[in-house]
């Protein structure tokens, strides 16, 4: 293994060779074919040498006023839209999503608002909750935590890349420099986007190690990062065996990682709603569960109704549309495995294949569209393994004997990003409406009503969080800003502080501000 | 034993005798004697039956308005006023700490201010950070997380409690029901809190469960109780290896846990103070140290000079001062053992005895008033070990070689709850004081000028926190409102959620709130 023959890691600065003790190459999803494009792992030596600079990085930026961490992200953001088709045509390849309409019409110009939006929140000071008690000459603020590193999932492979997406933008944004783990399915895609960060971070006289990129880790490697003095915090998307092992790892020496693991969206739909509107809800639940080939966080993997001529009526329509769409690409062969073991996992528990778990026919990655379903009873007696994600275009069907089953049904439900209430627009079901949202409101980070869960808006307003196991805290959010950048921070206090050494959002004698 | 021979337990709005699996009874610190009232150690179907009753009590509670919290604490704080001699009396005799000026004069003071305080921060919203986005329907707003176990600490009974100290009284005014765990050493005052409580929770009507009091578990129930799904949050003070059990049984699944663990809060004296006012820092820094025996959280554990004549001197004085002034009473037999093990790991790592360490000529558990020092170059070899926290009347003063070992060693310290740094008032300070501060700052939660850190202000800007291990996560404070009360809640989104559905908070559509 020569390692100039490997893509060069970005480390303090500049671009050089890894120091790699294994290679990778990505693979092209749609026809399963290897990508030329070699990666290496790294030694734990390229991990060490990249806190060291992200330290020297977060000294310098904390000298900086936070215009100029705007001028980077904005500065960043034209790179990326200069370079869209390179960018674009490169995630294509490695996810198997298409161009247009999505890699570059959605995904990009959401990256690119995102860190637009990031700079904006950077320069106005309100997010950081100063908190001036000119009495007592206490004064408190939040302040960046220091390195963070970001490892991005496989499935937005622009907008939550750790080199790009949102964690990367709220990290940054709260003035911290980070170090990207790329996603082992797109690092090509890691590569360019990097490229410009770096571009823009020259441009803009940003500290050398501002933005770090580390294509492959050894297992425990990833752990000792994650857990390292030098670290400030962690930031993790993707599976919840993954996420489980950073999150032990970090736990045990209290440094702050934020997680965002699993969930399967419950969706419910109550029998007014299925009364009046049944196949416009089956249009939006169809095109939201299999849009992406399901690959989204907030795809609805969990329906809920109560069963009658409707319900029935509602899962056969449902499965004659699973039957006739399309079967879309998966993102890797390890997406594919995953999925065929998750469908595995709630058969084995009880559910039946009402359509789909079969080979798609088409080349590379991807698999039936498969619906499932499982009586309410049999969901109780199973609850935790039916609610395995199956991450992809699978969808499971629970259907209540009642109302009161409905409610029970719910309250064995885990914490999840997100969950959803169809209801009739007429009244009728307020009552059942009331109960059910009692019982899902603490469970999900987002509640939602006649709408399905997989647009995650870019809100100031937004909770893209919710309760373990969906995320490791349900005080936090990933999307939503300035919230997501509060993660960042801790809080900083100054007692008695002589006024001229304090940091300049606190100086004035100005009423203490809204705690 | 005979449950009827035991002091009641408060589950679900009555006192009623424990499933006891065992007794205990507390001390009196300052004689030694054990005291008569004797408290069960729970079964786990007392914890069972008081987290069902909290679940209840917060359904309950979610349906009162603000003023409904408001109203119980006002009522609760002049309970505790009303019943001041009977409370502080026990708590003299269970903690040795004097009626007054301790006590009546100060911290119940202090307590039933942090109550009214709570009070307050509950009927002003915008503590809970609503944020309205009308354009996109979006809304959040932090939201009560659900029965929350508060354990307290031994060294404050009644500012601290389980019951009615600030993380209570935080807790509650979120709109948490909470279980509290009484300390061992004080269980007589905890029940006589607990009973103004629950006379002020039924006065007010409050759903029974709202506060419930616990005296002993097993420390596999303790565990259990943070771990259970029921649990909402859980906030701990005390011992590091305690905090720590319960952390990693929350930490695993995904349970928001509140810790302050440890902190030895060092203290920085620069040459030029020394030069200035060497006499005047000598007085401040003993009157915190050996304020209430030592046993603070905030108590200066660690004093760190540069070497010379000066410094010789003030320690000299420090020795002076320690030597004479009067040996306080150590809370049980469990502190006097921790703080003489404590000082034995100091010396261990090789710090010298410059006095004391020794038994106090008085009865009771009393340690003669202690200090150490070791040179910077020691200290370097064996930092870690040297950061050990000997809670009581011990100081550790740290004789750096010069300016840049004392930063050098700075940057060997772990996460504090408080940092001092002391500096000459004419400037020739500065620029050291800058490099100092610069290493300070991140490692401490409240950083302090010219001023001792035992003084805890019940400031909105205050910092009662700090990294890892001080507390499990730097971004919360356990003191300051309405920050503190923010750790029990969760972020809660509404999503195209009809109007009439929304929390109060939420219904305006006026302009978007400050995110």
């Amino acid at each position: 293994m020569n390692p100039q023959d490997l893509a060069p890691v970005l480390i303090g600065g500049a671009w050089r060779p890894a120091a790699a003790v294994d290679a990778f190459s990505a693979s092209n999803p749609a026809t399963g074919q290897t990508l030329a494009e070699r990666f290496p792992v790294s030694d734990w030596s390229d991990v060490d040498a990249a806190l060291d600079a992200a330290v020297q990085a977060f000294a310098a930026m904390q000298m900086l006023p936070a215009e100029r961490l705007a001028g980077f992200l904005r500065s960043y953001a034209e790179h990326l839209e200069a370079r869209a088709e390179d960018i674009c045509a490169t995630a294509a390849a490695e996810t198997g999503y298409p161009v247009s309409p999505r890699l570059k019409d959605v995904e990009l110009v959401r990256t690119v608002d995102q860190l637009r939006q990031a700079a904006a929140a950077a320069v106005d000071p309100g997010w950081r909750l100063p908190v001036i008690d000119a009495r007592a000459k206490i004064c408190s603020v939040l302040e960046p935590l220091g390195p963070t590193v970001v490892f991005g999932p496989n499935n937005f492979p622009l907008a939550f890349n750790g080199v790009s997406g949102g964690d990367f933008a709220a990290a940054l944004a709260a003035g911290n420099p980070v170090i990207a783990k790329a996603h082992s399915s797109h690092p090509g895609t890691c590569r360019r986007l990097a490229e410009c960060a770096q571009q823009a971070a020259q441009k803009t006289g940003m500290p050398p190690g501002t933005v770090q990129l580390l294509y492959g880790l050894r297992r425990p490697d990833g752990l000792r990062l994650v857990s390292d003095p030098r670290l400030g915090a962690a930031a993790f998307t993707g599976s919840r065996t993954a996420g489980m092992s950073l999150k032990t790892a970090a736990d045990a020496v209290g440094k702050p990682i934020y997680l965002e693991m699993s969930s399967v969206n419950p969706v419910v739909i109550l029998p007014g709603a299925l009364a009046e509107r049944s196949q416009e809800v089956v249009n939006e639940l169809v095109t939201s569960a299999l849009m992406g080939t399901g690959q989204f966080c907030t795809n609805p993997g969990l329906v809920l109704l109560i069963d009658g001529a409707d319900a029935q009526a509602f899962l056969a329509a449902m499965a004659q549309r699973y039957r006739s769409a399309a079967c879309g690409t998966l993102l890797s062969k390890g997406t594919q495995q995953g999925l065929m073991a998750g469908i595995q996992a709630l058969t084995r528990a009880g559910a039946s294949v009402v359509c789909g778990n079969q080979p798609a026919a088409r080349p590379g990655w991807a698999w039936a569209n498969t619906l499932l379903s499982v009586s309410g009873q049999q969901f109780l007696t199973a609850a935790k393994a039916l609610q395995t994600e199956a991450f992809g275009n699978a969808t499971l069907a629970v259907v209540a004997a009642d109302s009161a089953q409905l409610v029970e049904l719910l309250a064995h439900c885990e914490g999840n990003l997100t969950g959803c209430i169809y209801s009739a627009q007429d009244g009728r079901d307020d009552v059942l409406y009331d109960a059910v949202a009692r019982v899902l409101r603490p469970r999900v980070g987002r509640l939602l009503n006649d709408k399905m869960p997989t647009g995650v808006a870019v809100s100031p307003a937004m909770n893209h969080g919710g309760p373990f196991p969906a995320t490791g805290h349900p005080h936090f959010t990933a999307v939503g800003l300035p919230a997501a950048m509060r993660r960042f921070t801790r809080l900083a206090c100054y007692d008695n502080v002589r006024p001229h050494r304090l940091p300049p959002i606190l100086r004035g004698s100005a009423a203490p501000g809204r705690p």
